[in-house]
């Protein structure tokens, strides 16, 4: 699409060069030379100036900052004409193409399993009933998907994994620009979530899909029932999410980390090697590697103790 | 279904008159000449002299309430009788009619999906593999039902709207009677649930049937993922829900409300328009019109910031 | 299986007698003469000079303990090496046989249902689209499973019960064992799910089948929506489980008690019966009969009501 057609179609003024042939949208960060980005703060400037976006949503104040080979294209609000732009390469959800399967001849496809185009099942996997492969989605060797999991598009999962029934691998995550009058614009999801090897995941949990690039599980994970997993969440190696768990968006986790049941993360923190957050607990800010938090705000576990101690003196205390 | 048929089922004694037809169970108010209703408390007196409804359970106290187009069935249990007769109005679940579904030549209906009888589908909808829609679902036009979703019987979905994969609409909510012996006796869930236009609902979601009447979701509504959302509640246009957060039965959301996260709201109270909830709020009272709130009982959030300082001093405290 | 093969894969010495045929791994307790088990604490001495089992994986300190028939096979991490074991006797998931369901004739199974090797299906059942009944499992009279309801191999369901859409039952529960380098190793989940007569789980629900033996869901229960039950837990008769609550592994319930919506309880402990839980209530330690409890850690309500006011009186205090 051209990118005078989409500021046609957004109702903006055409820029020059206008004939640019954009084919999607990314962050400033990782964008090429044809997809198109955007800006809001003076904070995100260093990335605008050395972006590879052929053009970039901005307000005013940022306009300055853009490099020489990208088109600065002035808006009230980048994130809403971000979002609109994005409508316009969603995906379309179209029937699957008959024959672009690969399928490994060991692997054991049950009955009243969907496999969209090109989808990928290596050796020895067993994709059991009424689940679900989205277009282009790659299964590795030896991995178990349950019955009625659902994998959408473009998803990726390693080797000797298991994804419990029910759970939803790819869903769009929860991102939406907001009009000055309360209405909230999609902002399509165009990432994708990648699971590496020896990952269990339990039933009935979701895993969004990222804004742009991945959400991502990394290899020895477990995951329980119930759990959320925000876009662009990043679970490290060997870590432990307990049940009904949530996540919130772009939250990494290190390595080892084990999240108890019913616990909760906050997002766009760092949550570092080795850290644990007993039941309940909800994390709040960036924590410190090998240490145990508890409580709403997280404290440390033996401050938490203590205050729990306190408490319970307070409860008795007349008054 | 004859009024004293009912009675004999449920071993109360005929009345007069006992050969009314009788379609169904609903509540005082709506109750139309042939559905029975019942009352418990004098509360509901005005609306029990009121009532349209031909027969209604009640005990010995509000007989002389009634209406002279009503026959007062005295019982010591009202709400257990109406549970005992909902049941014979329950629905049974037959195979689909073919050749009774109306599906608009533009819309895709992918492979292994399920249709009961009398199902409409509108324009450009996508309904994805493994989706069931019950008997008497409506889907407006331009919609997108994901991967293995459910819709119950009777429920309505509105236009541009997305549903996640695995996600349910319209299960039954949680209502039971109680026996004196604590057996809990099933409340058959006579209502629907009614999605209106541009609402996206995230994937694993459940979304319960109203006991009568409807359990809506207003225009331009955005849901996420793991939401529980019973009996009877309404949603508010332009509102969000995040994440795991649970709302009880018959609780009402204004418009543009923000219920962030991990959040909650018991049942039978009323969130005002542009409330904002923060991550872990648990509502338990009303809430005034465009105020944030926080905490568990919910404060306001500037009173549950000044709350947390102080906590945070006590535990510091030597004691 | 012969033990020294098994203790060959595991890169362990052969014993003597080594050529008993083992069939599967089993607690202490329950082990029959072919099944082999596994002890790490002192605190399991009698049961493991009391165990059935042939062979039993065990530390050093425990050597002394076993019985004359019992072969002690010293390990470092014998929760690690029954780990190891356990794989060699997982389920493969292969295609159901053709002919071997016993399905009643008044049973009505809709389209797309998958049905595994020997399911037997009770009289007047409803099982509908989308659902999966794995190898053996049985199911009662007049129970409805709702559309794309899991259940996994050799669970069983009572007669009158309703499975809302979506829900799982008998994923595997969540146990690992721990290699000194932080890798988690799955203790294969050989148990199965019992859920007895006339009992109704909500949609989007999981209960994980236990490591031995039976999670158990006695008769009368009522479960709702995306609650999640652990491996091992037993639910008492005519108890209520409200939405989003979960229950961790191989804690019981009595008859009747109630965990209201979003609370939750801990592992290994007893909640007595006719307890109630408040909402968002987390139980971390064993209950009394017909009390009613509320907050994190959980106190008795009339004491948590004091404390919220006391909590309420520091908010407003200058200090």
């Amino acid at each position: 699409m051209k990118l005078n057609e989409i500021l046609a179609q957004l109702g903006l003024a055409p820029v020059e060069p206008g004939d640019l042939e954009i084919t999607g949208i990314a962050g400033l960060a990782d964008a090429t030379r044809s997809q198109i980005s955007y800006a809001c703060e003076l904070k995100h400037g260093q990335e605008l100036t050395k972006t590879q976006a052929p053009a970039v949503f901005l307000p005013e104040k940022l306009k300055g900052l853009v490099g020489s080979g990208t088109v600065a294209i002035v808006v009230e609000n980048p994130e809403l004409s971000m979002a609109e732009a994005s409508r316009l390469f969603r995906p379309h959800f179209e029937l699957p193409q008959a024959g672009t399967q690969k399928i490994d001849p060991t692997a054991v496809i049950f009955p009243n399993v969907a496999l969209g185009s090109n989808v990928t099942v290596g050796k020895n996997c067993r994709i059991m009933s009424g689940a679900y492969l989205g277009d282009d989605v790659v299964i590795g060797d030896e991995t178990v998907i349950h019955p009625n999991v659902v994998v959408y598009h473009h998803c990726r999962i390693g080797s000797r994994c298991a994804i419990h029934a029910n759970t939803v691998i790819g869903s769009d995550g929860f991102g939406y620009a907001h009009t000055s009058s309360g209405e909230h614009v999609k902002i399509e999801q165009m990432g994708n979530v990648v699971i590496e090897d020896d990952v269990e995941i339990g039933s009935n949990t979701s895993i969004d899909r990222a804004t742009f690039k991945s959400t991502t599980i990394r290899r020895g994970s477990k995951i329980d029932n119930l759990v959320h997993l925000s876009h662009n969440v990043e679970i490290g190696e060997h870590s432990i999410i307990a049940g009904q768990t949530g996540i919130a968006g772009s939250t990494t986790l290190g390595r080892n980390v084990v999240m108890a049941a019913q616990s909760g993360a906050t997002g766009h923190i760092k949550i570092a090697d080795f850290t644990t957050v007993a039941a309940r607990g909800g994390v709040t800010k960036n924590t410190e590697p090998g240490k145990t938090y508890a409580g709403f705000p997280i404290m440390e576990h033996g401050l938490w103790l203590k205050f729990q101690a306190k408490l319970a003196r307070l409860v008795k205390q007349k008054s």
